[in-house]
């Protein structure tokens, strides 16, 4: 990506926590860079971190000015303070510690220009928690460093063939039907529409919706949710001009066939969404942040502590988040956004 | 399949609603006969729902022994009643009275024997109850004639590499959790390890629950029904020796490597089953009924009337639950069940 002054800048990649897979997935998504044609980016955290994990060449930069010229021979490392004493799979609070300044010099490089994009690696939340975090993750910090309210920032989980938006996450399942409003709806559908524009580049964006029920709830005789709150919105959000179709039984609507139909599937909750997504990409989804002033992915998994410094960890998805945070930079610049 | 009199037995396929396109699957499925090694079968219905769609060869059949010697050459019909007139796509009361007298005959025909197995055609469930049909669906209707309580007839919707066992189904979303108890996955999970043994021939079935909140609750921070509900009826059916594992995150438990983990999955609700399902396996997924002392399948999907008589309809879930109900009675024979 080349900035406003002409000068190409790397995407910002945040290690995550120093204990889990972060480190490692990096390094890998590094070494496979030719294969997958991946932008130069520069790894924010403790360069320790991935030295204990992988052999291949670091670069530790004091600038990221530097990141670019580095990338070619070496992975280039940000590096923040030091995180104590690092164990594989074994987090610890200044770990924590570490993972969060890293988050926050890296949304500071996107921020500011000096980095077209952020990727965010795993943190271990229960860690956060215990040295005062009081975000309930990664994407609510990096809303409120950019200004927008949490709620404003929508999550939404992309694979190679389909894109899915959770309008709830996660509250336990009985309390779903209660937060399925027409304004939710409107808000979301509207915030993803949107989002298809500016970080894929879609002009014309066409969302569908799924059900709360079992087969879209069959005109009323298997719950009320789709007319009381979907229908009244889909037909709103018709008249503002957007393409959008349902709500659709929610098992007739990930097939091949079906998938072609739309660009994204807003999905009443977690599992919902989750589901389809992560049975056809479990190993390349990622997590893409709409309603932000920058672009921010992140890959769609967790620290996986149990199988850290094992050399074991797929970087499948961190590649993938690295490559949509590039395209999406990328739609933005065209668009002047 | 060879009776105990030492006569081959042929499957028996009721046709379904002759205005669906239960008439065109079932005849296509006999041109594929040798295509996919089907052994034989007679429809059941009115012969000519089967004659206003399809070209090929039929031989009325009076008597069900004849139907085997007639099955290399033509396909079989054993005709019930008229249906009056047949127009595809406009079901009518005359077809449904034709449909719920095909699906009795099949029944009796492999309650005594004569026939090896039952593959159910697709019905309409709206102009049955036209005709004051009472029960909730076939499955229910055939359970009762075998002396079964509908309770006790177990839903599994199986695909070449996945079984899923929804524990509710077509009931509002907001009610499920209300519906998860000890004693349902229990009296689910019983009947499904018999189930996989008597119909699959797998002696140690390796069986998994779905949570019902995302991440399977995480430890009751996102719902208690995983602690209240679920965690107890395992570890009981643990103690009786049933190899079952759970509560799983739903999200983790349907790409390739999980689900070379188990046998089948007992899924919360309908969408949380049939969205993997459907997802995976759109055109062949089967519906097999356990619990019963027949062998019992159906193609996974309705009577499409949108699409009947315009030769559109795909006829591989017919042909998968034609193989699997013939996969089934040869199990249960060798069994001795």
């Amino acid at each position: 990506m080349i900035g406003a002054d002409g000068v190409i800048q790397p995407l910002a990649v945040s290690m995550g926590d120093p204990a889990g897979i972060g480190p490692e997935i990096i390094a890998k998504a590094w070494a496979a860079r030719d294969e997958h044609g991946l932008p130069p980016f520069v790894a924010v955290g403790d360069d320790r971190a991935i030295a204990r994990v992988w052999n291949g060449p670091i670069t530790v930069v004091q600038d990221i000015r530097s990141a670019v010229a580095a990338f070619p021979d070496a992975l280039p490392v940000l590096s923040v303070e030091d995180a104590g004493e690092i164990t594989p799979g074994r987090p610890d609070v200044e770990g924590a510690r570490c993972a969060l300044h890293a988050l926050e010099l890296a949304v500071g490089l996107v921020r500011s220009n000096a980095a077209s994009a952020l990727v965010t690696g795993p943190v271990s939340k229960a860690q956060l928690y215990q040295i005062g975090f009081t975000h309930p993750g990664q994407t609510e910090f990096v809303a409120e460093r950019c200004g927008i309210a949490g709620a404003n920032a929508v999550m939404m989980l992309a694979g190679p063939s389909l894109r899915v938006v959770p309008m709830t996450t996660h509250v336990p399942l009985a309390k779903v039907p209660g937060l399925i409003t027409v304004d939710l709806v409107l808000a979301k559908a509207r915030a993803t529409a949107r989002g298809l524009f500016r970080n894929f580049g879609i002009a014309e964006p066409r969302l569908a919706v799924a059900g709360l029920n079992p087969h879209a709830g069959e005109s009323g005789a298997i719950g009320r949710e789709e007319i009381d709150a979907i229908e009244p919105a889909i037909a709103q959000l018709q008249a503002e001009g957007i393409d959008i179709t349902g709500p659709l039984a929610a098992d007739t609507l990930f097939h091949p066939r079906a998938r072609a139909r739309y660009d994204a599937v807003l999905c009443c909750y977690h599992d919902q969404a989750l589901v389809p997504l992560k049975t056809l990409h479990f190993d390349e989804g990622v997590n893409i942040t709409l309603g932000l002033p920058i672009v921010r992915t992140s890959p769609d998994h967790g620290t996986a502590f149990g199988i850290a410094g094992m050399d074991a960890a797929e970087p499948g998805a961190m590649i993938a988040a690295i490559r949509m945070a590039s395209e999406a930079a990328a739609h933005r610049a065209r668009l002047g956004l």
